[in-house]
């Protein structure tokens, strides 16, 4: 091979065009396909920037090479640059104006027999997908979704440097957290039975920073939990998009991060449509609960949820009567058009809310303007006719009603909201849809342990701060605290703190713990409000969910570069492993069998 | 206070200049400094952009509060923005031309009284400045050196990115390693018995992500290390500029990178002169350790030093002679212009080198053209004259020699190259001097254990191949292995990597191990070398380190947010610490408590 030309390539496999026809050119590799047209051989050569394809004939010494090559050998092709016969150009590659005629070839790699096809999508199952997750990676979709996602992610950092915030990285061996999820432990050579704890999220660290007097905060931050697998989260490690501010409002940090999130997912959504920044709803927590039947609410389903708790007193249709009576809660889901089609539907739902642990999910079907169903007939004529005007329903609507205390008939009303709407098929799949969900309660009540414990982050800032604390029925105090919400989905979180010291001690003293658990548990946070905090808040948003939303990927895995499976391991590297027995001594620890069954 | 205003302030502390005089304005900040001037209370408020003095006297309602607030209390202050007195504008600050007389104040937070002085730059101890990082952070030097390394790593992602880069995050929990240095561990829940490790590099990562068919890969990678605390590293993380490219040569990375690298201490450098991008010298590695004595030769300091073994030859100093003919190296060490000072530089710089366990460290002094010494009397007239003409020394210049075995010969001389010119003053610290070591040792005799180890990375390419691994003496092979060092530290180090399988087995054979043992400890690289690898090659720059020397601090603590002390403890947030019960049985280990002393 020509010695005056750069050793592996003149130009990548997505850089020739019909300018470049007639030139001698070096490129490398993988042998994506091959196709054997009697003497003549095409090879689609593949590398992270495209695909050219190499022809060879029998006048080329290439083709005896590149015929004996398995796909995803690695060569290096000398050729030249012709264009294709109009009828085999290929409008779908960059480079589908020409291919290269091979002169000659040089293996560089040769590939065994493949565990795993890269050409083509084809389904294959997981653990091999895993294990030989180097092949996976160079398939179509699973390669572009991972540079969608660094280009995702490089797009949140130009714009979060654009909008004044700074990125800090905080520590990762950190301290063991006591709230909230289960910490990863890392044990202490130095330091025998003392362990470091990897962040669940850099929390203290971030308001940390802003008691030490930065501004506008952020990291593409790694968090870790230790959690049992879940459908929608990864094993170990997953990335947030943190951020902190300093003197600002809830609205200020709302105003500051619309234009970076909305930016983001218009700059990625293919056209789809975006819900304008500037105009995200804010919708509080107890209305979200109302029309939607959840803080999370997808609002492409165009469903509106109604209380109608009040029709329903003294009613002919006793069960609903009696909840009322009792205190109770019916819920109206209207399911436009569904009195037109058949009664199985209505029976389905119905079936399908008992299956999810419900008593059941009346309704009423209404066909060409006249409603049946039990609960029509036993309500009576006139206050069915009330009801069905008061839902605004037509026709040949339905109505489905689930009743109950109030936070299960709304759960219920908000399901089946989301399944009358799937079923229907009202939702449109392609567009995202935005709101902030505001004004959530600072704390609820703990059935589990009898006492009130707090619904999100305990270090958010209650409204009405002290006053509220110690004058308000606890369980009626909102906090400074929000969700972004995407299509169903939750992507971002985050709250004013609480930065007073007597208010974070109030604050805790009403979820049972004293003065002292907090300077324990949360020493370096407690310590630092004593000497000068700023109002501060911020948020954080999940970067493998909005990666995903906009890749269109069902799964984490296909948005993440070497994922572990739902066993937590990692089958490429061979994680987790048993350690030396040196190891375990320096570390001071001893492994104990589990009780073998 | 006026409702109309946004609720904390309307402009930073560094915003208002001449052009505001006249405006009513709110601000939020630290109080950071007081002087009373009888009366008339001067504050200096201060938020992460900068500071403004805020003024009240007897007219103001303010002045009573001020007056009582510690340093470091946080306050909202409401007033006019006033032009100072010509004699009283401080060109220094940004606002010095103006200052605000409060109308109101709202204190948001009061401070305790302080551990830590924020004002002023005086040493603290090392325990209160950790423990109370938050007030240390807010100290000029320390809160300047965190922004530059925040700009310094932005400004490294935005050059890497121009140059064609992708950022990928590689996983965090993962597969310990057996070669390098210990890993930590982290227990795994779900597999009793077994570990995840913390990455000491993305070494694998980064070349599996190259045989996945993604190009250009970087990342500022954290890194993680259980070693001994070094005065050069702290404990724990670190991170690093983690860069791996696809079909290249070595002269490719280093033309790629040297315009970042380069570009970066440019940007930083604040007008010190640096190695122009483009002319970074190249020196082979046995060159360094021939005229440097140090494979991390200090280019700002200008001595050579010169290998005068031949002139040894049967001298008539006995010892250097006696030396030589057992196969010794003499070195020489020019001292320019110590020959004119006093004999005691030379006597304490040989006391100096036994000091260093060496046997010491011969010198002529040359005083107005007369070489004076015991070599110089023993060595003879007319080869001493020959010597000094060949080291080519003035009429008042000195020399030391260092003599031995040739690697110990080496060492001492670049030893006494940095303390000759650290002691006459030679090395002008206003320069960056980068330069290339290339061309490392594939391999070296490992004392130790007696056997041939690696040298630097066993997943370097061997310059030769598997030609020159089985036919060369192995300690005759060269990698294609680099560094970039600048003013005598390594800040960087990379090679072209070995991507055959064949020869990967072949290299680690050398150095004792078996293919079962290359797939049982690098199973994930050595499988993916099967199914098509390209040729592939990186580096890796510390991050720390290239701050450290732009930021001109003298510790790594002075360029960290969060840095544990040296015996790995994080004092602020109290980490490591005891785990619970319940958590070391869910993770199926138990503490063994080291014997009582």
């Amino acid at each position: 091979m020509p010695e005056s030309l750069h050793a592996y390539r003149t130009h990548t496999c997505a850089a020739l065009g019909a300018a470049n026809v007639g030139e001698t050119v070096r490129l490398s590799g993988w042998v994506h396909r091959k196709r054997d047209h009697g003497g003549v051989l095409f090879v689609d050569l593949r590398d992270h920037y495209g695909i050219t394809q190499i022809v060879a004939d029998s006048d080329s010494a290439a083709l005896p090479v590149l015929e004996g090559l398995r796909l995803e050998s690695v060569v290096t092709i000398d050729g030249e640059v012709k264009a294709r016969d109009a009828a085999t150009v290929n409008p779908n590659l960059s480079t589908g104006a020409i291919e290269v005629f091979a002169r000659g070839v040089k293996v560089l790699s040769r590939a065994e027999e493949l565990p795993l096809p890269v050409a083509g999508e084809q389904e294959y199952p997981e653990d091999i997908r895993l294990r030989y997750r180097f092949l996976d990676l160079r398939r179509e979709t699973l390669h572009a979704n991972i540079v969608t996602r660094t280009k995702i992610i490089s797009d949140m950092r130009r714009r979060m440097e654009a909008a004044g915030f700074t990125e800090y990285s905080t520590p990762i061996l950190t301290a063991s957290s006591p709230e909230g999820a289960r910490d990863f432990l890392v044990p202490s050579r130095i330091h025998a039975g003392k362990f470091y704890a990897l962040p669940q999220a850099p929390q203290q660290y971030k308001q940390l920073l802003m008691v030490a007097g930065f501004d506008r905060y952020f990291q593409i931050a790694p968090c870790f939990r230790d959690e049992d697998p879940r459908a929608d989260r990864l094993p170990g490690e997953f990335y947030q998009l943190d951020l902190e501010m300093s003197f600002v409002t809830q609205e200020e940090v709302w105003e500051t991060m619309e234009p970076v999130i909305g930016g983001v997912f218009e700059a990625f959504a293919k056209g789809k449509p975006v819900t304008p920044v500037g105009s995200f709803p804010r919708i509080p927590y107890a209305k979200a609960m109302l029309d939607y039947g959840s803080d999370k609410p997808d609002l492409r389903n165009p469903i509106i949820i109604k209380d109608v708790t009040q029709h329903f007193v003294d009613s002919g249709f006793g069960i609903f009567a009696g909840i009322v009576a009792a205190g109770g809660t019916i819920r109206a889901i209207p399911a436009p058009g569904a009195g037109a089609g058949s009664r199985k539907f209505f029976d389905d739902m119905n079936n399908w809310a008992r299956g999810e642990g419900y008593s059941g999910l009346g309704y009423i079907n209404i066909k060409d303007g006249v409603p049946g169903g039990p609960i029509a007939k036993n309500h009576g004529e006139e206050r069915t006719a009330e009801l069905i005007a008061a839902l605004g329903l037509g026709e040949n609507d339905g109505v489905f009603f689930a009743a109950g205390k109030e936070e299960q008939a709304a759960k219920l009303a908000g399901l089946a909201r989301t399944r009358v709407a799937e079923q229907l098929d009202l939702i449109d799949k392609d567009r995202f849809e935005l709101c902030w969900i505001v004004d959530f309660p600072f704390y609820e009540w703990d059935e589990d342990n009898k006492k009130i414990e707090f619904s999100h982050n305990p270090f958010s800032m209650p409204q009405g701060g002290m006053e509220a604390l110690t004058s308000q029925d606890p369980l009626t105090i909102k906090a400074y605290q929000y969700d972004l919400v995407c299509n169903g989905y939750e992507i971002a979180s985050g709250s004013i703190r609480n930065e007073n010291p007597e208010t974070m001690v109030k604050a805790f003293e009403i979820t049972g713990l004293t003065k002292a658990d907090v300077e324990e548990r949360f020493g370096g946070l407690y310590r630092a409000f004593q000497y000068g905090a700023p109002p501060h808040g911020g948020m954080a948003a999940g970067v493998d969910r909005i990666v995903m939303l906009l890749c269109g990927a069902q799964n984490l895995r296909e948005i993440t570069l070497f994922p572990m499976n739902q066993r937590a391991e990692d089958l490429l590297m061979g994680a987790p492993s048993p350690a030396e027995p040196k190891q375990l001594r320096e570390l001071h620890i001893r492994v104990v069998e589990p009780p073998k069954g």
